[in-house]
């Protein structure tokens, strides 16, 4: 769109009733994102000069997730719900401001791609008026049609209004508009209420735009990338469409997805090439998977980095803070957390490790357990490069283990062990001859 | 159907020989449920008074299945299979009782719903002789067709006697069917065996009805609910049916499902409002879940309630007779079984707690395990409100941990600890200095 | 074919760029083998006397590849891409050795069938001097069109050189091709390369055997067996048909599949009859499953040998060299791995054994593991029938536990335990009262 200022109006203030749920429709998750985060991230990518959300009364957690995800974002609030017209005219301070384009979009379509909000805006370059997205639903009952004549649009029809000629268009309308910023409050304000239910429609600027001679035009989108979510039911098909795009993406990138329709990604997550997925995987936010990395089937990774050739799982599971550096190795039952855990080291089996440095090449055995709480703090562990832990050692932090020291079995470490040394923590082995035998009498007796 | 009775006769001696099973047919499950309690189950919701099964002969598994989920149901052997109005007239002491409806389903078509069978009934009391479910697969072939005039049901035509006209139609006996009560019983014992198989066939019971000058009529329905389970493949499709039911019924009463597709219930799984459901996640029977609980992925649970607000997982195990109080917290690896973990308790890692009661508040470290079998009998264990179980702990039932006490790490509890007391069994760290090298030194020299 | 000797001709020298992958496309992985072992396998059962196996310069993968698989397969390096006809020539000295038949097919075609390359092979028998397998693809765009009249190959018409007509046909060239021996070395000598691109096409052998006045016939394949292997997308395509084979042959054999579409086989997995396997079940390469068999959900499997009767998981994960004997319990959160389970043993939760042979009857602990390696080399745990060994117990192997001994909660074993002895290495519990109470106080207070 090359120099051309674009506000972007993003409507917030659905109540969602049919998602049967105290949290606001549009904080409602999709691949780990909101779907607020998501339309937001759509208009950045779509050049956002000035971005204005529009709430409703008394929700501080939308104008909180608007301010994290786009902290220069203008936040209004829409107190009476009058319509989709009144709804943009909430963000009166940003409209007057000015901008080349206008674009209003809806908070609860997560799917928009920012090239189609490039298609959209395209003709307010070349002088037109206004321009609304539409899409080819299955069945268009309910929808609003797009009247158009050759490239023009010359109305858009509600339902309850169409002949029985327009009923039969399926092209409908999405509900997205971009309007000439220079006119767009001005158009705003003179849209009415004269109709059954007293509201203010956004869709009647395109008459009134092609009343003042300025063109009107339909761009049409697919029809997943304008699908509004209205309930659970809808949310995870949005969720469908997503992971299959970023399934995709990283298919193309060069990773190996034996079972992609088993493998959750979020929105963020990226893979290096010559990655392999087993079926049955889930990505939370944050996670950078770098080449050559196998992940077994199982695992669940969250705010987690992994280097070149790092193997994973089955059932490893990465919590944020996680750091692998190249060729580490997490096994099976294994969780990790706010731990960096250095070049070739291993923790194959049973093991929690947490607020921990592992040094490189360095061996966990099974069931080793870092104690990093006391009940009332975390305390970090520090394992020197080469360290070998023994089986089910607990290592209470704060305390570290030296280089190329190791830990005897069963071991309770709570003093640092130097380097090269060996710590041992256990009681001496006693065996009682014939007590399995004779324990086993005692038992088998009726009646004991 | 107002104040009309209901004689519900279910055909359950079908071999099931397809299967490739030493389970009879109707014993198969499908969603936590055999297919016999499916079908009883939604004739028991359609208001059945009575009700007889029939069985095959030396079937007392499926007698017992019947029983057990119908106690009231008396259960019929038909020793020769000479048809279907054969097999409905092995319970003839139930048919000579009377009732005003009789309905004869079979117990290989799980999906069936009460509403559906409200409908088949309902032509009963205008007046019907008999009613018929009629559906209309994607391929007919092989199915007997109902032959109609406007709303009434002139014949059942099987395929292999069908004029070529007849085979164009696609609405296809489904094998359900009302009959008045009244007549059911004479109206079974005319139909004839003069036929190339020489069967008794039910559905003849069409053609004598309107002979006496009753309404014969057809009621469809989706084919989805009448579709035989015959084979493990069909059983795995009504599987996916039945999930797919259970998923909606989830989403539409305020629970997320992430990958709706990746979450199995049973039957009888009910969720709260805002309960969120990771990706991978297997509900065996018997699970209660409260609102605003989160269950992560890869979770399994079974005969598990949880109250508001719990979180588990990702890969936790909830094992029959777990009740998790408001607020607690399960974790990864961890286990539990026949135990009540009060409000706000937490065991978050690799842990198994079984036949145990945990006070609120209490925390149990990683590695906590509850040693309630010695090979002869299980015991429980007692942990107070807000006790602190140290990592790697052993705790040997039956024991008591007092109200707050802490448990040191490593140790194997065999004694009652007193409340606000702590309690360690470990052995001294003893660290040798240089250990470690001359013990790679030595390894590493060849022929070592 | 009966007595015809069948020469193999596979291609195998592909550079698959658009799989974005360092490994070369006929080395990645369809149900854990990769696509050339598919097609060797498919191509041995097809009855192959000879195989040649075509590959890029410098693929000494490749050509181990071909070796493992397929060892008296001989090898041939396509040093220039000149085209198929090229391509097949490279395997000259194979063909100069003759054989009745001659079978040029794809290595990235891992879903072609042996019943399909049967058939394709028959029309030699009966005279023909060449046979194409086609198919009719959704969209024919791209393809070779086969021009036909009646049963005979006319042509093979590539679409920038067919009319509107040829265009209009949607039965395409599959590329595999069956050319009788006699003739085949000499057919395609004359193959030229007048043509845009100056490559030598194998197509063009159906125009030159024509003009010999040798029959050309066309063969119709499903899609989903010729499709080749493209980009990773393809390869998760074809992955999901063939899980698809497998699930149908498991159920049909009586396997229940609870949900077939998260259950993932190898192309070798065996099941046994009346086996139930739960949602979210991998089954790597080698492992066969006896009768009677329950799998729980997420369960992992590699190289494993489960006899009759036993129950797994869930989150249970049997690493290559497990062997477990009828009845045998393994848990959830349990890894097994080179060991040998007897008849009823139990290890139920939490556990690591590795490298150990456990005799009958005996009971594993929660926390149980085997301590195979001390940093050097791995050494073996010996479990005596009807041993218990008891929660947290480290076995330091090498060692032994004798036939009903009993180890004692939290040991760490080191030495032999004898038959009917107990073990125990454990400190003595000791409390300090009150020490909890005064440590909260402590932590408790404000600057502590």
């Amino acid at each position: 769109m090359g120099d051309r200022s674009l506000l972007v109006v993003v409507l917030a203030a659905g109540e969602g009733t049919r998602m049967a749920s105290k949290t606001p429709k549009v904080l409602h998750k999709v691949a780990g994102r909101t779907m607020l985060h998501h339309v937001l991230a759509a208009t950045a990518a779509a050049g956002a000069t000035r971005t204005a959300v529009v709430i409703g009364p008394d929700r501080d957690d939308v104008a909180a997730e608007a301010h994290r995800v786009a902290p220069e974002a203008q936040v209004f609030v829409q107190r009476d719900r009058l319509g989709t017209a009144h709804a943009v005219l909430a963000a009166r301070a940003a409209l007057e401001h000015g901008a080349d384009d206008v674009l209003v979009l809806y908070a609860d379509t997560p799917l928009v791609r920012a090239e189609t909000l490039a298609r959209l805006r395209a003709p307010l370059a070349a002088g037109a008026g206004v321009a609304v997205l539409g899409f080819r639903p299955d069945d268009p009952t309910g929808y609003g049609r797009l009247v158009t004549e050759g490239d023009a649009l010359v109305a858009i029809r509600e339902e309850k209004d169409a002949s029985a000629a327009e009923r039969a268009i399926t092209f409908c309308n999405a509900g997205l508009m971009a309007l000439s910023g220079r006119e767009a409050l001005a158009l705003l304000e003179r849209i009415g209420n004269a109709n059954a239910k007293g509201e203010y429609y956004l869709t009647d600027a395109v008459e009134l735009a092609r009343a003042d001679g300025r063109a009107a035009v339909a761009i049409e989108a697919p029809v997943e990338e304008v699908a509004g979510v209205n309930s659970r039911v809808q949310l995870a098909e949005a969720e469908a469409i997503l992971q299959a795009r970023l399934r995709h993406v990283a298919m193309i990138g060069g990773a190996t997805l034996i079972a992609p329709e088993t493998v959750f990604f979020s929105a963020d997550t990226t893979l290096g090439r010559d990655v392999l997925v087993e079926p049955h995987v889930v990505f939370g936010p944050g996670v950078r998977v770098g080449d050559d990395v196998v992940i077994h089937s199982f695992c669940h990774l969250e705010g987690a980095v992994l280097e070149a050739g790092v193997t994973i799982g089955p059932y490893a599971r990465l919590r944020p803070g996680t750091r692998l550096d190249t060729g580490v190795r997490i096994g099976n039952f294994v969780e990790t957390k706010a731990s960096h855990i250095e070049s070739g080291a291993k923790v194959n089996h049973l093991s929690y490790v947490g607020d921990a440095h592992v040094g490189a090449g360095a061996n966990l055995g099974a069931g080793t357990i870092t104690c990093n709480y006391d009940g009332f703090a975390k305390y970090r562990t520090e394992i020197g490069e080469g360290a070998f832990i023994g089986v089910n050692s607990a290592l209470v932090a704060p305390v570290r283990i030296g280089k190329g020291a190791y830990v005897g079995t069963g071991a309770v470490i709570t003093s640092d062990v130097p380097e090269d040394a060996l710590a041992v923590a256990r009681a001496r082995q006693v065996v009682k001859d014939g007590w399995a035998k004779a324990f086993r009498a005692r038992r088998a007796k009726p009646g004991s």
